[in-house]
This record gives structure tokens, sequence and C-alpha cells, in this order.
């Protein structure tokens, strides 16, 4: 097998045509050996009519594994295409708890009932309709229902008869979990120990005791946090008693991650829905438009707060030169000092510095570097362009303080959005580096009038 | 156990104090039942004295623990207070291999040989050696040497035997490789399984022969592209004649997806290295200070362009009103179009597209924004603003030609970026906004004047 399937073009064109010729034989040949990952990826290249042939040759089991692999918006797409009992019989059947509810969770609602009704297996189904009560943003949202678990009384060799016959239908074993009579966790133990015991040893004796578990209310980002910081490769979910419900693994939050990652960094970039390049033109631009929005009216209003300068310009036409600059340090040092603020409450890393200890930091790096870029200006301003004194203390003494101004405000506006419970991020995002770039030319034209003022 | 410990001022205060007298019980006990992990973030409230004192009582697997769950900044400092003896007896002896590889990679070059001559089991001396010749961002860099491998010719009990013997090294099996006569990776056979079949079964007729393999000298990011697209928990990592040499386990490649994530966000912040905001002042701000020279320069650029144009200013000073607006627009969309292209090629979704298709879509895209946003000005300064006709048809056109253009710029440079093997993200970061923020002033102040020459 190869390490790792290249998609071409080529791949899909023979492809396509075999499903025109509705060569069955030859399509299931072409993509009997793939992993369900790369079948899901063919998706893209496909129309829906041409998936629904080759999606629907694949026995039950890989059908739901491709389901699962397919980006959320295909797989919105591929769905909307079949019909609730084809979606249960072919997808579904086969899938753990966890990866069932995911997708059913996104279906409109008559066609989640109908797919739920055709479900065949009751204790399935059972088990999906429990998942779908819970937060998608929650541990109960991201963990299975599948997962091994043994009676802290038993012996090995019950416990070794018991795990053949619960270990079909999980996956991936990692750990066998220890709970007591009412169901309560209790610990863990690896398949490891338990091969290496007598087969008369008791399990309680062999249980590592000190386990850690999470509330299925949990956020996901908590679970991902914890997960990451233990090295945790399967969490066990309990409820509000202790009680063991499911178990999250690595792969489930190693999505939540890049999902955070890719949050972060869009709204940083100013798009504010989930895109990918591969999203078509309205959705692309239906993305990018309300930060745009915002810094047009953000523009506007500086138009008009110059528009109150408008003699002062007349008067001295290159106090308009440095407009620019001082609006995109001011942006530039706002965005700086938030996103380190943002980073930091993301890793918890804030959590032993108060808030006013790590504002005087900021305020010494907003010093620092507005006294450095405002003596560079000054000497650019002085010795290397014909610029009048005043105008020279102008935009001096207009780019320290945005500066200063603008490290406070970027490391402030995060913390206070953290504390009433809203994403920080936001303040990376288009409103913040607006008010930075208009209060910037406030600042500097205000200085601009005292100055020329004192100068007259 | 508590699902998490809270780091609090008092608990650490109350272990200082336990230092402070010397205590070796008392801070024994504060700390006997705390996650290495939590060990290691009470580091960032300690001296350099006394975490010594603290982590010197741990027994060796916990203390070696406790280092690789270190930040790497603190772990540097930390160690260079210790003799290369102590980090050998103390803290490497019971380490994986590749944390072990880690922490050593990082130091000094002399102490770097110091720690290697103390470490007394030769075999495990011998594996770190071999790590470190590796590139760090290689496959061969991320992996361990600790695995279980049988040889397919084998049966099902000498297997187990085997297994026992080798289990003892390993913290979490996963897996269990397969391999030939000559060391060759043939295959996995998982734990489960093993402990289903009859005991005279032959493992090659249990092993799964389609196992996902990586080269040694693979690039950590095509690492965990693979294990995230595969949903693998620990990946064989073979030599160039397919001779399994190690694995890389998901734990490992969480960190590198979060770098990677993190190394993007701060790029397009504006921040150069990488920065927590637990660094001191001057780390923080010699991070901050490369993007907002370059932002300087543009700014100062910025100014002679519109120097150019001071009789234009002077003649209608309302015409720099929207130098900032067009500024921002132009610097907005630019960021915008490339972190949708650095997405798409981080997560290859672009493949299937050919540059000209995207840059066409692009094109689409800006076309649409630009349309919109023209009309939007248009409006404004026709209706709502005391502008005359000039200015507001060369502000409604000149924002038409800059989103247009920083689109396409937007999208083309991390493309060529990518083909050139440099790291597109550079195309968020200070360089293309500032080029955007630049041109887009050029094409106002230039459409600025033809339009006055006209309405004169």
């Amino acid at each position: 097998m190869p390490v790792q399937f290249e998609l071409t073009r080529e791949f899909i064109d023979t492809l396509k045509d075999a499903v025109r010729n509705t060569d069955e034989v030859a399509v299931f040949n072409q993509i009997r050996d793939l992993h369900p990952a790369d079948i899901a990826e063919l998706y893209g290249g496909l129309s829906i009519d041409e998936a629904k042939f080759i999606y629907l040759l694949l026995d039950s089991e890989m059908a739901g594994d491709v389901l699962t692999e397919m980006e959320d918006d295909d797989r919105d797409e591929f769905l909307s295409a079949l019909s609730g009992e084809v979606i249960a019989k072919q997808f579904i059947d086969k899938m753990d708890s966890d990866d069932a509810a995911d997708v059913i969770g996104d279906l409109p609602k008559d066609k989640k009932a109908d797919v739920l009704q055709h479900i065949e297996d009751m204790e399935q189904a059972g088990e999906i309709v429990d998942l779908l009560g819970y937060d998608e943003d929650s541990a109960g949202g991201l963990m299975a229902k599948e997962l091994i678990k043994v009676n802290e009384n038993w012996d090995v060799e019950t416990c070794t008869r018991e795990i053949r016959k619960q270990a079909s239908e999980v996956d991936e074993v990692y750990y066998v979990y220890v709970i007591d009579d009412n169901g309560v966790l209790k610990g863990t133990v690896s398949l490891k120990r338990i091969m290496l015991a007598r087969s008369n040893a008791k399990i309680k004796n062999l249980s590592q005791p000190d386990v850690i578990s999470i509330n299925t209310d949990a956020h996901s980002k908590d679970v991902a946090n914890i997960m990451e910081k233990y090295d945790i490769v399967a969490l066990p979910v309990v409820d509000a008693i202790g009680r063991l419900v499911g178990r999250i693994t690595i792969d489930d939050v190693v999505d939540v991650i890049k999902e955070e990652a890719e949050r972060d960094y869009q709204m940083i970039a100013g798009i504010s829905e989930d895109v990918e390049p591969s999203d078509n033109v309205f959705v692309l631009t239906r993305a990018r438009i309300p930060w745009l929005v915002i810094g047009m009216l953000g523009g506007i209003t500086g138009a008009n707060i110059i528009g109150l300068f408008v003699t002062d310009i007349k008067s001295d036409p290159r106090i308009a030169l440095f407009l620019p600059l001082i609006a995109a340090m001011g942006g530039n040092v706002g965005v700086q000092s938030s996103s380190i603020v943002v980073q930091g409450l993301a890793s918890k890393s804030l959590d032993l510095d108060s808030t006013w200890k790590k504002l005087g930091k900021e305020l010494t790096i907003g010093m620092f570097i507005g006294l450095a870029f405002a003596c560079l200006i000054l000497s650019y301003s002085y010795f290397l362009s014909s610029n009048s004194l005043p105008l020279t203390i102008t935009v001096s003494l207009a780019l320290f303080i945005v500066i200063l101004f603008a490290s406070v405000f970027g490391t402030f506006i995060p913390i206070i959005l953290n504390r009433l419970k809203i994403d920080p991020a936001l303040a990376t995002g288009p409103f913040i580096t607006t008010t930075n770039d208009i209060l910037g030319m406030l600042i500097y034209l205000g200085i601009g009038r005292i100055m020329y003022g004192l100068f007259a």
C-alpha cells in the first residue's frame, strides 16, 4: 500500500468514465483498496449522482466511515439527495454512536426523524437519541457510547471473557474502564496489564484509581485542554453522580483543536464564517462582507473626523502625509497586543498574572515601542524631509500616544470580553482595529491643531 | 482525584514556605498526587532554587515526565542550573527516547556531550544519539524508538510471551507491529485481536497488511496531515528500505498541529517569534518590532507618495478624507484573500483547483465586493456628504480598483511563495498588507489627479 494516496485528475476521470458506463465492477475495483478518508475526498470531484452511484456500492461499514470523513458541507449536500431509509440502512447501520449522532444532528428536522425511524438496531437508535440530547460543543456531544467496562469485583478471567464479548463493538480499545455495581467510574486498567496478570487476580487490585474524567456538560474547549495537557488518548465521560456514560477519543479532539485554531485565525483575518477555498463564490463573498462593512463605516467615520480638520489641512497640506501611517501603526499595535492576550487566555497561561500586572507590563512594552518609533519618525521628519517643526513634533508625539493607547486598549478589551463570557478573539477582529484607526486620526489631528496654534 | 487541578496563589505560597523551611516531607506530600503536567506548571511561580529543591525530590520516572511537560523556555532555564550528571541520572534515566532526545537536543553543545556521557544505560544512550541525528521537524525527529514488534512467523503464544517482555518498556501499546526476518514492516496486529485468537494461530494470518507508515525524512507537517486525515493514533516510521525504526504517537502530533496553527496566527498578527504572554518585556518587545518597522517604512513611503500630491490636496483638502479608508480596505481585502489561500494550501484542499481557476474565482469575488463597496461609497459621498463630483467619482473608482487589485494580489502571492517553497503564511504578514496600503494610495491619488483634471 502506498504511504499516502495522491488524488489525481486522471484517477477522477477514469472513475467518472466507469460511472458513466454504469460499470459497477470497474468502479468497485478502483476504490476497493482506498482508505475511507480518500474515498470521502473524491466527493469534491464528483456530481451528486456520480457520488450516489459510487458510495452505494460500498459495504455498510465502509459507507459509514466514508460519511464520517466527509467535509460537513459535502455531507449535507450529499445526504439531501438520499431518502431517510437509505441513509439509515446504508450509512448509519455500522457507524459508532458519536459519528452517527454528528451526522443525524446536522440533518433538517423531518429528515432526522425519518432516518431515526429506519434504524433497525433499537440499541443503536437509543444511543443516538441519547447523544442528540447533548449540546454539540459539550463533552456529551463529543463522546461515543461504545467503550469496554468491567466490574471492579470481577477477576481477570471473567474480565477477559467479558472484554472479548464487548470488544467486537469497539474499534480501538485503549483502556478498559472499571466501574462499581452502580456504574460509577472507579478507575482504568490497561489491556497490557490484564495480559500480564494472573487469571484469578481481582480487577479492583489491578485498577488504577486516579483516572481523569470529565462531566457530560463540560465545554469541548476544556475537553481539548485537558486531553492535551495530560496527553490522554481516551477520556471517560461521567454524569452528574459519577456514572460512566461514554468516552472521548483523541481523534475527535484533534478536530476540536483544529477548529478552534481556524476560528481564531479567521477572526483575525476578518472572515466571519468557517469557509474553505473550495466553497462557492457566494459563500466566500458573504463571509468577507461583515468585516469590510465595519471597516468601511470606520473609514467613513474617519473621513468625517478628518473633515473637521479641513482648514488645518488647507493651511498645511503636508499634515495629510502621515494620516495612513498613524492609522496603520495604531491598528497594528492593537492587533499585536490583543492577539498575545487571546493566545494567553486560550492556553490559560495568564491565570497567575493579575489583570493589573498584565496591563502594567503591556504599558511598559507600549512605552518602549512608542518611544522607539516616535524617535524614528522624529529623526526622519526633522532630518530627511521638508516638514515644518510643528508637523514634526505633531507626528512624533501623536505616534507615541497612539501606540501607548493601542497597547492598553488591545490588552484590556480581550480580558473584559473574556470576563463577560464573550469570545475574546473578537477583540482581534474588525471592531478594535477600526476603533484604533479612528482614535489614532483624532489624536493626530487634535495634537496638530494645538501644535500649529502654539507655533503660529 | 479531582477532574482537573487548579493552580492557586495559595498553593504556590504554601509550597514556597515549605521550601524555605527545607521541609522535604511537607513539600513531597503537597505534590505527590499531582500529575506531572501540573508539577511542570508550578515552575512559572518558582525561583530556580525552589524548583531545584522540589524537582530533585521526585523519583526519576516522575522527574522525567515533569521535564517533558515543561515549556521549552522554562526547561532551558532550569537545566542550565543543573550539572550534566544530575540531568542524566535524575531526569533522563527513565524517559522515553523521543522525549529524552528533545530535551538533550535543545542543550548547548558542551552540556549535551556532558549529559550523554552520564547516561548509564548504553542502549538508551545509543537510541538517543540515533534520534539526535534526525532533523527536529522530520518524522525521525518526532518518533520514539520504544515500540512492540513481533515476527510474522511466530504464533500467538510466542508472541504473547514476547509482548510481555517488551511491554514493560512501552507506555501505551496501541498496536503491535509485525515485521519479517529482515526487520521490514509487514503489518500490524491489535492486542484485542491477539487476545481473541487461538494460541497456535500464526501472526502472519492475524496481521493487517495494509498499514500506513511514513519515512524517517518526511516533514512533521506531513506526519500531522496523514495522522489527522486517517485518524491514526500511532504511526510506524520506516527507513529507506522499509525497515521499522520507530513510531510517532498522536500526542506528539497534537503539539505539531498546535504549533503550526500558532505560527500562522502569530504571522497574521504581526508577531515574529513564538512568544507567550508570560515572556519578559524584552522578548515580547523584540517579537513585535520587525513588523512595526516594516509598517513604519511603509507609512513613510506612503507619506512620500502623498507628498507628490501636496498641490492636489492644497487645492481640495477634502481629497485627504478618504486616504485612510482606501488604505485600510486594500489591506483588509488582501489579508482576507491571502488567509483563505494559506488555509487552503495547509489543508491541501486547493490541490484539484488550478491556480488560474483559483485566480478567476478570486477575481469574481473581488469584482462583487469591489462593486458593492464602490456603490456604497458613491451613494454616501454623493448624497450624504458635501464632496465635489470629481472627488465622489475618484473615491468610488479607486475603491473598486484597489479591492480588485488586493484580491488578486492576496491570492497570487501565497501561491507563488508556496511554489518557491517559502512559507505562504508570510503573505498574510506585514509585507503584503503594507504593499497593498501604498499601492492603494497611489491608485487613489493618481485617479484623483486625472478626475480633477477632467473636471477642471
